[in-house]
């Protein structure tokens, strides 16, 4: 299918993303969208550029499509939300597959719809490469309550809610091996091209009493893990120990095979959009008891830095500009 | 000032975006930010890339900090709102000028101060070619009303807010001279670089009983009637008369220089911003009271397409693919 036009393309996008009345008061097709006031909104952005967030000779465009939109529904899950709406920039760049855009729309709209999402507007433009840019709202859920990032303090304890270093295994074998990676490496290649935002469980995490904040993990705790402790003043640092995690069969075989320890790759991580969060000691069984895939991986503590098994850890800082494995 | 890593970026906006308690929740810094509930938002979405919507030879890196605002802005104008806050998306090539970005964070948050918005979040990405995405939103203003592009019935008068054709004149000037375009042409170079988002205007717009639609003229009245005209279902064309009109004395000039007829360019203009609305016949005489830059330049009909004078003119479409002058 080769598209000529702006009206090609938004016959496309109407095809894949049909408005549903009601989520919206105004949609697609006028200078803004309208959103029905009401309760407070969580609002994210983020870029998915290709060859900085994505390779095309390993994604495919089902996969693009996908991922720009799952790791902004991270963001909402990371606070706790429920993703309602999103509008979407498209930079089309000339030459793409025939099947590329009506494959990129299809990965997309099934995540949207499995979450009930609208596409409530965007822009397209001609570009020299691909690139798509995403913003994304939602609502805190029953709770009334959306977490960020502050609060926790030094004694409390911070967990983790899904697999971390297991999309940073993918990334490594699908840089080595291409899209062949998928063979020898299926669960890790997946966790990397189809990591799922984590909306019920921080549903859950904002419902239970003593948690005290959340983020989503998508550059690693390395570089997430400082961030949040940024935000606990009265927490220096934090004393981990990942003795209760399980980690993938995947990342042990490929760690073992490299002679790389299994918890350091899981700290370094990367992309897995699990979630980080911290609670009160005594919240500790509730949450275990709420959310099968929790783990405890250490205490906020008032000592400077971060350990890991008593051992200091370098910490990676701010920088996520350079996004591919090195 | 030479930016290595996310950090010295974050700071770099935190010294231009100091962020401003109370109009946000929760702002830069989090997953998401956190807007209040209360009344209904508007929200718009667009990119800025560079070789597509400007040219880093003609445009200061204040202009492109100003313009990608602007643009956006005026998105919330055409609604009849007011704008309130914004996230940003940068797309950051290598070599750029080190003075670059403080002078594009100069150019933005001039803007920004002057319409009272917050900076409330965005994303960092290394790239190879520069961009800027942008969402903003706003809301309505004192009449609780905000101005979408439907209702308008035959019989109802169409007007323009602004200058039409003036900014088109700017941007053939900077495409044949160059930057110095300024020195012969610098009223229409202006508008090209630096356009005015009508944010009190569409305010008025949207207090004054009668107006029934407004949107922002951003591809040229050729592009952007059309779309107009298609969310009035009862009106299937125009006739237009713009000797109300008052020309630009620099767009005047060139036209008759190039031999063009001066309607005609006003016509197929382009990045004016300035709003186009319609009203009942009945309310012409309190808008013109109201507003000083309106200008009557035609009427629906239920006649089929649009004349100029009696003569039909060919409709551009809805392709803004190429955006630069054909």
């Amino acid at each position: 299918m080769q598209l000529h036009s702006e009206e090609d393309f938004l016959q496309l996008i109407d095809q894949y993303f049909p408005e549903t009345p009601g989520s919206v008061l105004v949609g697609r097709g006028d200078d803004c969208c309208i959103l029905p006031g009401g309760s407070n909104l969580c609002l994210s952005t983020d870029l998915f550029l290709e060859d900085v967030h994505f390779r095309r000779h390993y994604f495919s465009p089902e996969d693009i499509g996908y991922k720009a939109l799952a790791v902004n529904i991270s963001d909402v899950a990371g606070m706790g939300g429920i993703p309602k709406g999103f509008t979407l920039e498209l930079m089309i760049p000339d030459g793409l597959p025939e099947d590329f855009w009506p494959s990129f729309f299809r990965g997309m709209s099934r995540l949207a719809d499995q979450h009930g999402l609208t596409l409530a507007g965007g822009d397209l433009s001609r570009s020299r490469y691909l690139g798509i840019g995403l913003t994304i709202w939602g609502e805190p859920g029953a709770s009334g309550r959306l977490l960020t990032r502050g609060n926790a303090r030094p004694g409390d304890l911070l967990f983790t809610v899904g697999a971390i270093g297991k999309a940073r295994t993918g990334l490594h074998a699908l840089e080595e091996f291409g899209a062949q990676a998928a063979n020898d490496w299926p669960q890790t290649v997946q966790a990397h091209l189809h990591p799922i935002p984590r909306v019920a469980e921080g549903l859950i995490l904002a419902n239970t009493p003593g948690v005290r904040g959340c983020m989503d993990i998508s550059d690693g705790l390395a570089r997430d893990l400082p961030r949040f402790l940024q935000h606990c003043p009265q927490s220096n640092g934090a004393e981990l120990d990942f003795s209760s995690i399980q980690h993938n069969d995947e990342l042990l075989r490929w760690t073992h095979q490299r002679d790389q320890d299994p918890d350091h790759w899981a700290w370094l991580g990367g992309e897995d959009y699990g979630l980080l969060g911290a609670c009160s000691a005594d919240a500790r069984q509730e949450l275990e008891k709420r959310l099968s895939n929790v783990a405890i991986i250490g205490t906020l503590s008032t000592t400077r830095g971060i350990r890991l098994n008593g051992i200091s850890l370098k910490v990676k800082g701010f920088d996520h500009f350079d996004s591919f494995p090195s």
